[in-house]
């Protein structure tokens, strides 16, 4: 029985940073990201990024603009499509609501989109093909790997269903055999629903959305949440009243945020391969 | 309290056949079927669809085939997708296994995809807009709405995870504010699952496999199984046992089988009409 396992993101994500720095010493390797609007969180994730990409030897390209309209930011997404030293392309998102998401999103070369985000990568999870999946998506499943968690007949519930965890999380562990429930704000019992769930995934960002009496002995508990509270990052689990009762638990921070940032190098390292292998 | 109110599609089913006839009397609208195989069900579906044309007003293009190659079945999609006479394009499923089902569905033009099997029209679903949704899938939505039954809220399971009903079932349901679960073989405690649950809706060919003991009073139960045993159709649902238990319940034959039918029309009115107006 295994009692209060912590899923220890950052220990991961930097064994997979060193695998990946490791095996692409002879690659030269370009990530670009798109970063618009005068949103200061999104600024600080690029600059996570570069960190990341110096430590590994990933060379970048940040494209920063305070606004854009339709027009150019097509024809810089369309420039890094067919710029072939380009390997992966992230749009950061939210960019300003009068540009379209999902359209930016959908124009990215498939090959090129390591987040997951376009038509192609979407369908591809729904139709159950290897694919680039959204990177904290990747991150849990790549977290129940390495700590052999079987998702196989487990009852999960996700909470929560936005389009870069929530969703695309549904469909994958759906497709691998998992009995898998979503909920939003609509749903009426999310206590009861959580209590009868062997795997309880938080993504809804609500902070201490699930709290002790929500969890059923020897659960297994992920909290994707990262809610900014006075100062402090809090997750969407009551965490400190929670571990006891779980056989593992993701920390926040420490747990699926480390493994995104992980996973956005390893889906630009598969790529970078991928785009080679077809040449 | 509702009791035991069957949903009645073969009458829904005709009212809007109905109501199609009368909308396209000045219409002309062709649908076009590809049967490939030797399997006898295809047949019998395909003279089904027939007999409804005819009865509705709709021309027909049949296009029988014992067996095709690759190259032939592309040449076809793309001659009835460049064809402006047709306005709905229908590939009945199964075709041989040496035919990619998914790659020739997404061949269809998502103008003329009536089965709502293509890439966008999947796109589409799982973002939330308007689309064409697979014809059983639409059925089942419309009984809800003839019904009054409002989804928002409720805690549905689905039975069975196909491309053609379970799946995009699953993500219009979830869209629309409902806490949706999805179980298949590998699921543990399916009864405990179903316990728990407002709506049932079973669509994974298992005979009876919804009995008695696993819904609750009052429970909605949607039965999409047709399953032959003796030369006598079967539901999944034990649903003269559990007819009495439920609020509404859906009847096999005569309950989403009609719908599917009527929807089959329905889409492919709706193409006509977009069809005409983007014209």
């Amino acid at each position: 029985m295994v009692i209060n396992m912590i899923l220890d993101g950052r220990t991961i994500r930097d064994q997979i940073l060193e695998n990946i720095k490791n095996n692409s010493i002879n690659y030269t390797i370009t990530l670009a990201i798109i970063v618009i609007g005068n949103n200061e969180s999104n600024r600080i994730y690029a600059n996570e990024k570069i960190k990341y990409c110096n430590k590994i030897g990933f060379n970048y390209e940040i494209y920063d603009f305070e606004d854009m309209t339709d027009t150019n930011l097509e024809n810089l997404i369309k420039m890094l499509n067919n710029d072939p030293k380009i390997n992966g392309i992230l749009l950061q998102s939210p960019i300003p609501s009068h540009l379209n998401f999902n359209y930016f999103c959908n124009l990215i070369d498939s090959k090129k989109d390591i987040d997951g985000l376009s038509i192609n990568s979407i369908y591809n999870n729904y139709i159950n093909k290897p694919t680039f999946l959204p990177c904290s998506v990747k991150g849990i499943i790549t977290l129940f790997e390495k700590y052999n968690i079987d998702i196989k007949g487990k009852n999960i519930v996700i909470v929560g269903k936005s389009y870069i965890v929530g969703k695309p999380l549904y469909i994958y562990l759906s497709n691998n055999g998992a009995t898998t429930t979503i909920c939003d704000s609509n749903t009426k019992n999310l206590k009861d629903i959580c209590l009868t769930k062997d795997i309880i995934i938080s993504c809804c960002g609500v902070p201490h959305i699930i709290k002790e009496d929500y969890v059923k002995n020897q659960a297994i508990v992920i909290d994707v949440g990262i809610n900014k509270i006075d100062g402090k990052i809090i997750g969407d689990v009551d965490h400190e009243k929670i571990k006891n009762k779980c056989s593992y638990i993701s920390p926040v921070p420490g747990g699926v945020g480390p493994m995104t940032i992980a996973m956005i190098f390893s889906n630009t390292y598969d790529a970078y391969i991928l785009q080679h292998k077809s040449n």
